[in-house]
């Protein structure tokens, strides 16, 4: 264990003090974990849409002041008592869901839900005590799904994949959640065939992995749907080979795909959590085997209503998934292993580059629709 | 071919002449088969529910008159031009949803909605010319998808699956609808692991045979639920091991289920077409893997209305299923081999027993909740 170990850290941090202003740099205290928890060194994080719809806090009862950020990479500082698979130095991404290994869904190959770690964007301090580990002169600061905008975190061990200590850890900490929620979204959810065509709803940063998710399961036909026909160029990056702005029809866009796919797409992946849209991807997959993958985050109160006679007449399937579908500490170090191999690329994502004091400008360029990933440095 | 091949025959049937009103048995002209049809003489048919729903007609335009009936056992009278995998005297069960083995769902092994002759109950005459096969003095009687209340009746080759001629015909032409159907729901569609609960919306012939499939699967706890408490003691046969009424509660099924469980069943199938009991059934299946199976036809313009966080935050699947997915002519006559191998047994979905004189005593059993399945005696 290192010297700091047991000890409270000073560190920076990124606190949201309101809903919806910028983040302010603090130096604050990160408390030591207690039992099954980890004290990380964050060295890179960025920004994903959960962060900014919780800092929004729009239809919600806010929780400041309060460190956002949940995607990550870091190294471990120390461990509280009980935790036996982590050690000081390990490389690690923490994950915003946990895996707790001994629930019956952690058991299921089919769910990776863990019933006692499943993500909760809502808790705001830790499950152990009921405490945040974070303070600013003894004032709490509230904790959110790993809390990576700070340069020491504390987060329960379960939500901690470790990883190669060889990987490049600038470029695979985006694994920690928004490529890998669209990548499994394709390969472990929709499963598309090959030759297979699949209907992308929304080119950010998951709809983008969910396409090179598509791309690497073999469909042939990957066609994105977006407002922001910019992002239709760096969709192509991502296998993304047709494009279509709803903007440029004047009736359903599930007519139009219908259309264009001789009845239908054969899965669709909705990245946007629009309720609507959610819809559309469902009405535009095809009779027979159509499958409708449902990724984005829809408001709280939104209600999806269809026609039943589609489940029956038309046997399609409606699914959703958490982050793909994998399972953070047991499936996201095989991720990091086809980066190494080149199997997967992660440089394409990031197109941003910030140093912690800057962490505001990371809002700016995701708000404008103008990044991708946009790597945050901590200790820059 | 017989010496009745490409004549008119004249035979009974019996017809509906207005919605809702009996059934009478008329003697009635059946057409010849013209190309890729074929002509049978119906043994035994039987009631299910689309009949009643077709007869009743509400909220429908009403197709009167019109031969209903559509699960039903044969044998090939006279085949028409191109017929080559069909001749007469072949035992047959025709299909009320076809497969002709040349698009690209029969080509699929996901789907088995055939292009050109999955099932339109809306249509009342041959798909070939437009015509009906039926009449009485010149008036046309309408087709409706098999019109089996008719000694002798006329479909589309691609809706007959031709079977073993040493099985049991009076026993296994269940096999040509409901029983296909619920059974498919279960091992094809719900696919429940061994071990796992399913709930069973609706006990009728269906869900019974659905529950019959989690059996031969091997779930342990098969849960019915059924607003008629007559229907638990027959449906222990089914191998149904626990029985919930909505009557016998005043909070919602669902709730019901997931305190049972545990947190909910880990597949539901739903047989009623209640779009309330549908929904109820996507609620009750549990949150990581739990699969909800729309079985039931819904009313026409029934709206399905959920919470689309529930695709999210707990993972759970929606799928439907016509005739239990089964492709009618490739997979019914191995149904009909496990049937004489006695790994499916039929003679208990058999209740009653009438002759084609009798055919309304048949509705009334349906009616009434008394009957699973009422064998009608076509030339008895």
């Amino acid at each position: 264990m290192p010297e700091t170990a047991g000890q409270v850290i000073r560190c920076k941090a990124a606190v949201a003090w309101e809903a919806g202003k910028p983040l302010v740099i603090e130096e604050i205290e990160v408390a030591p974990p207690e039992a099954m928890e980890v004290r990380l060194k964050i060295l890179y994080t960025s920004l994903c849409h959960s962060d900014v719809h919780f800092w929004e806090a729009k239809d919600q009862t806010p929780v400041f002041p309060r460190i956002f950020g949940h995607e990550a990479g870091g190294i471990v500082e120390s461990v509280g008592k009980g935790v036996t698979d982590l050690a000081p130095g390990d490389h690690v991404l923490p994950i915003f869901t946990g895996e707790c290994g001994e629930c019956a869904d952690c058991k299921s190959k089919e769910s990776n839900l863990c019933r006692l770690l499943g993500v909760d964007p809502n808790r705001k301090t830790m499950i152990s005590d009921g405490k945040s580990r974070f303070s600013i002169n003894g004032k709490t600061i509230y904790y959110f799904i790993g809390s990576t905008f700070s340069q020491y975190t504390v987060v329960p061990a379960g939500c901690v994949a470790k990883i190669n200590p060889l990987a490049p850890l600038d470029k695979v900490f985006i694994l920690s959640c928004g490529i890998s929620t669209g990548l499994g979204a394709s390969l472990n959810v929709a499963k598309p065939f090959k030759g297979s065509t699949v209907a992308i709803f929304g080119l950010g940063t998951i709809g983008l992995a969910a396409a090179e998710g598509a791309r690497i399961a073999g469909a042939s036909r990957i066609i994105g749907i977006d407002l922001n026909p910019q992002k239709f160029d760096i969709a192509k990056k991502f296998g993304v080979n047709e494009f279509v702005n709803p903007k440029d029809h004047d009736r359903p866009i599930q007519e139009v795909l219908a259309e264009m796919t001789d009845g239908g797409a054969d899965r669709a992946i909705e990245c946007t959590g629009n309720v609507n849209v959610m819809m559309s991807a469902y009405e535009c997959v095809r009779s027979g085997w159509g499958v409708a993958v449902m990724v984005g985050i829809p408001p709280q109160n939104a209600v999806f209503s269809i026609n039943p006679m589609q489940f029956i007449s038309e046997t399609k399937t409606i699914k959703g998934t958490v982050f793909g579908n994998y399972k953070p500490r047991s499936d996201i170090p095989t991720l990091v292993e086809k980066c190494m191999n080149k199997e997967l690329e992660m440089e394409k994502f990031i197109t941003h580059d910030v140093p912690l004091s800057e962490i505001n400008k990371a809002f700016e360029y995701l708000l404008k629709g103008e990044s991708l990933r946009c790597v945050i440095r901590m200790h820059a």
